[in-house]
């Protein structure tokens, strides 16, 4: 099992997910692969006493692990990734208020004259599962629940800010893409050009301060090629949940965009003709707010599997 | 246990929540009381082969049980409603395609010049516990988990159509608003004024149609007043969350004042100073999208009490 | 030619547009009346140092004069108004930063938690055509485009708020409002029950810090009705534009319902094909942003006449 | 003068605003150039009897001309593009209907069930001056107002779609992009990378169809550089006006940063501290919605210059 590590050079950190980049691993269809992840602030916040604004410095944040060239991969094909494991690779998260950042302020894109929120830091142990919140509050320790918020594959032209989450993947920060849960991607480029990060020890749902606890991670994934199969976004898949995340402003739109694909996807693999498969989803679909603090919003549209037609299970 | 009953006579049909419309009952703080509810289409659908324009004429829709009028109550109180039972009157269902209307398709606000989906009405059986979907799907069963769509108190001077939720709760289509769950709504007129209805047999995640499966209902609440108690936006409490719930267009706007509620609720009552209440709720809540179809959509926002403070609990 | 006086007693100011207030004149199609409307304070702030806060308080906001019966009209027909003058009825203007409220700040709706701006009034000093704008500014005199905030007609369930524009028209603050101008309106009740108010000095495109230069107003207007000629949206004409306003939130959600309709009036009374009627709209049409501030934001989709059809003009 | 031609060969087309690709021309400071441009569709549409999906092929679409190197020019400083002149470099015009995209339809942003407006192309005779707009409408000749809808510099890691504007200037379809106007773009990589495209025989305000009246061309611009002098959204200016353009979605996001910019430029140019200049924006500010199509919405503020402090001008 190859281990592959991200750069730990701010000069050549990855950024952006795109074409542009040179691979830094090739990995076979069916390869398990051992691989590290830099948290989002590329490892540098160590202390609540660290000043925030010089360390983060717009776009070259949320550092990825990649690209990795997928052999055999081309456009049209859907790249699987099983998330084999998420480890926490350190005794502690991070994170933080980023001012003109955040789903209840005015930030970049919502500008607002009101004084922006001021920048702080909060440093959370972490021993095996349970994180202490800390700040002096007097509340149990909170469970981990690892994932990866940035997991991307290259558009055909554009490089887009691992900031941003879109069709193509990156920062949907979805708490499903978890262990045990397999995440199905397009392929716009011959290789793919997979990219992931932005560990998170635990996170809820819109990640509404626009900070989950951020971490280093080592994690476990296996890598499949379904050829021919082409999907406009990503999709995951899990015992309970077939899944589609739309990313999108405003958010109603990231939420039409992740039910269409979803309706469209009983269509066409269970046979729900789309307008029972739509009234269907108003009864049973679940819907998980994956972000509200990016630079688009991720919605994700959740069809429970025991609700699936029985002979196509 | 006084039982209230709305009126059936399409004339009277209570279709805004406001402060014009005469009472149809006095109910103290503390009163247990039965009601029951038409449907959202006024019990008028009956028959899949029915013509949904001609019984679905805006905006005499969603026809409500009530004004109650709530003694003792004034400007600034809570009115705190426990959903002690919600039973199904009746052994179907309806949903619909309702042209111009739903969650990925033209409405008239999101107005399009494509043709719009045609208008289809769609039967469900319902047999004690479970649904029958119907259209003959190969599909399991589907447990009921009723609840009420629209729950509400009337505004000081709007009356508002009962197709809309908003800061007076209303058509929230929230499936929290469920038996053993407790409703706290603003008071902004002396009596409160309460009105509900459009009880659901099963409603998905933003109720993505624009229909859930509709029904009418027998339901038991009980009233109670918190004196003095200002409250700008719906909360909601059970054993495991408290919740607010947002409602505005575009959608982030919604989950914006959830959360900002919510954050001034874990101040206010629970101690936790507002930026380290907004970081806590980036790593713990939950967020449920209750509708994408309303003429305003509604988001909540919900803090799981196990991460409470302890000693305020 | 009577004068219709608003009613200066704050409890029986006309807040909310809607069927259940009593009706305070009767005017026949064809009339022209006088009127005098307050400002949108109700006339009551005159000073800069006054507090803001003390008089401001919502939603006894935009004081109406009205209803207006107008004999005859019946549900479906089209009311026109012809603004014949509008007259500043004193000499100077106010307009306010108002504190969650405005274009670029956080809202009762985009709520934030950043600080709010501090509530703040400004005088300004008319005399004749021109406006002192004051704050020692040193700024040439401005002069004066006045129109009227708020037009709007009766919902047929609903009542409300005059801070809100939509289908009835209302707090559009649309500055083709104006003398010159006829804007026709949606009849929904009988006699449809009109208000006029919110009376602008003049206003820049947007109404961005959410206040024009607001004041109070003489006016003369001339009322017709176009029998059997239901529309769902506002429209406006003068020699050179047919105009239509939509108000929505998201904001292109208003600028969608004025250009569908824009499209379809050019279809039914100019003949020009739908597709095609979009297609030169992309090509000659103009836009007028009327405001980003109120519950809903209005946008005006306006077709210069001078490029309809030859024949139909 | 040196006259710089795009690259007409397919394979090679620039439809991303990055750093990665090599410029084609190198500019001093002060130079005025000649330059062609494509058409939006690579001047690949000349019939009306074209099929349409086998031209547009996203994202293989709205080729510029460029990058341009210009030289001396470091991150941080402001570019400076005079338009001198945008000529028709042919005797027709394109437009079309692309489906799944333009300003009041579902798209591939705002998904809907709904079926696709048909494809079709418009072909419209320029002669001189004046546009024959065709389709056997009896309309007067247009005249036409070119402008170029794509002007970018590229960003410091991404490489955005030429379909899409943004703080980079890039596909924002303001016809204030026209001969005599100044643009001023910020600078995030040494050498600016400067591209333009897209011109415009004649557009209305919003694009609303998603397409302008769409020629090739040849212009002339003149390039400066304000040395240290970061801005973050794209200016222009001419004898009447100073502006700012915004480019967000929702459409109120692009409006907020417009005017959030405009204030701000107000406040340190002409010294009106920045809620005056909030405030007097809101009495005689104008606004341009540009384009209400693209994958970001974008409004351009503009401040009269005839109100601007009279000693600062």
């Amino acid at each position: 099992m190859q281990t592959i590590v991200p750069d730990h050079d701010k000069k050549n950190w990855i950024c952006v997910i795109g074409p542009y980049a040179k691979p830094i691993a090739r990995i076979k269809p069916g390869e398990t692969v051992e691989l590290q992840t830099m948290d989002a602030f590329g490892n540098e916040i160590h202390s609540e006493s660290q000043t925030l604004t010089d360390i983060v410095q717009m776009p070259f944040v949320n550092p990825m692990t990649g690209p990795f060239y997928i052999e055999g991969a081309e456009t049209g094909d859907m790249l699987s990734v099983k998330i084999e494991q998420v480890e926490i690779a350190r005794d502690f998260g991070i994170s933080a208020i980023i001012p003109d950042f955040g789903g209840v302020c005015g930030t970049s894109w919502t500008r607002t004259l009101n004084d922006p929120l001021k920048a702080r830091i909060f440093k959370h142990k972490i021993n095996g599962d349970l994180i202490t919140w800390g700040q002096g509050l007097d509340i149990p320790k909170i469970p981990i629940e690892p994932f990866y918020g940035t997991i991307g594959t290259s558009p055909s032209l554009e490089a887009i800010s691992t900031l941003s989450p879109g069709f193509h993947g990156g920062n949907m920060d979805d708490p499903d893409v978890c262990p045990g849960n397999t995440v199905y991607l397009p392929v716009e480029v011959p290789g793919v050009l997979f990219c992931i990060g932005d560990g998170h020890a635990r996170q809820g749902d819109a990640e509404v301060s626009g900070s989950a606890i951020e971490v280093s991670t080592r994690g476990v994934l296996t890598f499949n090629l379904i050829k021919k199969h082409p999907i406009r976004t990503p999709r995951i898949e899990n015992d309970e949940y077939i899944m589609t995340v739309g990313s999108a402003r405003p958010m109603e739109d990231a939420a039409r965009i992740a039910f269409y694909e979803l309706i469209l996807w009983l269509e066409a693999d269970y046979g729900i003709e789309r307008i029972a498969a739509y009234q269907l989803c108003s009864h049973v679909a679940k819907v998980r707010l994956a972000n509200m603090v990016d630079t688009l919003y991720s919605v994700s549209a959740k069809f429970p599997k025991e609700f699936l037609p029985i002979k196509r299970r």
